[in-house]
């Protein structure tokens, strides 16, 4: 479990004091006195470094890369605290792990806050926290934000959203365009484990051995596949809808037909167990440390080793390939033979799981 | 008045079924189905660029420049319609002028939704070709996004969050930290309009001749200034804590003494009777197309030139001048030759007015 009460951050109180401001309030995003000490006190010291620090409108970087790749996610996940991390997590390994996806090397977030006026500084000072040793952990900045403070009653606690740019050191076009008939497709690990450690949390079920999320930076095992030559097509994260909704979207995009072996895609028994109670399809529940990765079918073993050896792909496995049959399909083969056709689902499955 | 029934949109209706789908649903931010038919029908057709075609989880983008700044905020301006634009005009420029103000070009947006359940799809659809507009005139593109859906009465209709990229053309530090004792002060034009054009919808005031947002992007006029060779030290826009926290900050930042003119900094008369009937200070009332430039005092004459020949500097003025007397202060000499100390504003003034 992701500790937030770390070793790293023991000793550390909160920076504003909270006999006086035990809440937010709407000043802390009035642009006045009160924002500035929020930003003083409780920011700059977290996430110090020298663009934070020329407190300006904005930080200058210097990529050292012709081609960079931006992207932003929103984060709006409840409850704020679960098994295996919490929104600030969330929010920081989400948005680098968007930028591993395009084959980028992560080099530094914004981050956004939406609080709702009411919510303890405690809360925040936690969140803040979780979100400094999780860009640690991912080796990204955090150069540049904002606070808004909304009515009580007209939010939810803390939404954030962070954007993120990352350096592409290669020549590669990562994106679905680049998929072609024969690729291999690899997967990181097992699946569900994040949208089922939300919904034990929100419904409070009590398992015997709670799935903790799989929340986890993955651009350190992107770039050992692009450090060692590994042709890479296409990567994407299995987050809100799933692997079905994953493959189904670069299924469309690239216009081929792709094929997956259900044998081959790992569901841990609890995850499975949970699913059965809720009624869920693991295919379509939300990931937040599982990736696919196409890759050219030469190069597909060596592929499934250097995941292999990286922590956060040691029960890496083939699941499918790309063919020109079905264009636009994704089918699976169940264990028993039979072909399904794997589609999006039309409603919502688990809503605010990210 | 910003017409967000603009001729280029006419003809244009919501391309989302509105008798199937009158409001957002949580469905929209699942990541499903129906989230897929909002992105492929309202928002790539919308912002069309190949960026955004990628379908990726991010954009490859080339800034063409070694240095690159990176912004962001997020914005919940209520109402989301006021005089002179919405919260889609105020998302595009509001970011775009972070970037003008580190010196830089602005190249693309990222745009993050957060909608509430039950949000009317028109009242979606208009702010969409709001922010489209808003880009357009201000020649950035919109490369990627993130759209989320949170139970009703969990947010507030629409908050939007745009981060944004911008090219350093120019060797120039423009930061409080090149900020030097002599530097000339220049504003591009009146004060107070955006947070008074708020207030007045908010509270439904009638005025006579009712005054408009300011809200504008920035980085034409800003660019005008680097690309004649003006000594640009610091620049920042007014927004949040208006002129009064803006001057504030820099003089913190840079540990200088500014001194202002009361009498060169213009306030417009319906700005200036508003105030005074809400028992508001026009110095520290947000505005969204202002902004303040330290330039070296030999170049003063030559910018203030450049930019009252600019459509957004009709109005440009030098309001004061940077010393090291008293250091890490702002002063302002009144009319009749009094000299008041000008502090930040210690609680909220206008919530939530960008």
């Amino acid at each position: 479990m992701h500790d937030t009460e770390g070793a790293d951050f023991a000793g550390f109180h909160c920076p504003i004091p909270i006999e006086q401001y035990p809440r937010v309030l709407l000043a802390h995003g009035g642009g006045g006195r009160l924002m500035h000490q929020l930003i003083e006190k409780m920011f700059l010291p977290m996430f110090r470094n020298s663009r934070l620090e020329s407190r300006h409108d904005g930080a200058v970087i210097e990529p050292g890369a012709a081609r960079i790749a931006f992207t932003t996610d929103s984060y709006v996940v409840r409850p704020l605290f679960f098994p295996g991390g919490d929104i600030g997590t969330l929010a920081v390994n989400g948005t680098v792990n968007d930028l591993a996806m395009c084959g980028a090397q992560p080099l530094c977030l914004s981050a956004g806050f939406i609080l709702e006026e009411g919510l303890p500084m405690e809360t925040l000072w936690r969140v803040v926290r979780s979100m400094k040793q999780a860009a640690d952990e991912a080796r990204v900045e955090l150069v540049t934000g904002d606070t808004k403070v909304v009515d009580r009653g007209k939010g939810d606690g803390i939404f954030i959203n962070t954007a993120g740019v990352g350096a592409l050191r290669h020549e590669a076009v990562v994106a679905p365009s680049s998929v072609r008939a024969g690729d291999v497709i690899l997967i990181n690990g097992d699946i569900g484990r994040h949208g089922i450690a939300i919904m034990a949390a929100r419904e409070e079920l009590a398992f015997e051995n709670p799935i903790e999320s799989d929340c986890a930076p993955l651009a350190g095992v992107v770039r050992e596949l692009f450090d060692n030559g590994i042709s890479v097509h296409c990567l994407r994260d299995l987050t809100r809808g799933g692997l079905a909704s994953a493959l189904v979207e670069i299924a469309e995009a690239s216009d081929l037909h792709i094929r997956v072996q259900e044998s081959s895609v790992a569901v841990h028994e609890n995850v499975r167990g949970a699913c059965e109670i809720l009624g869920f399809d693991p295919l379509y529940v939300a990931n937040e440390g599982r990736f696919v990765c196409f890759v050219s079918p030469e190069d597909a073993e060596r592929a499934l080793d250097l995941m292999r050896s990286h922590p956060l792909g040691r029960d890496a496995q083939i699941i499918g390939k790309v063919t020109d049959g079905k264009a636009g399909m994704v089918t699976m083969k169940s264990r028993i033979g039979a072909t399904r056709i794997v589609d999006m689902l039309s409603g919502e499955q688990l809503p605010r799981i990210c």
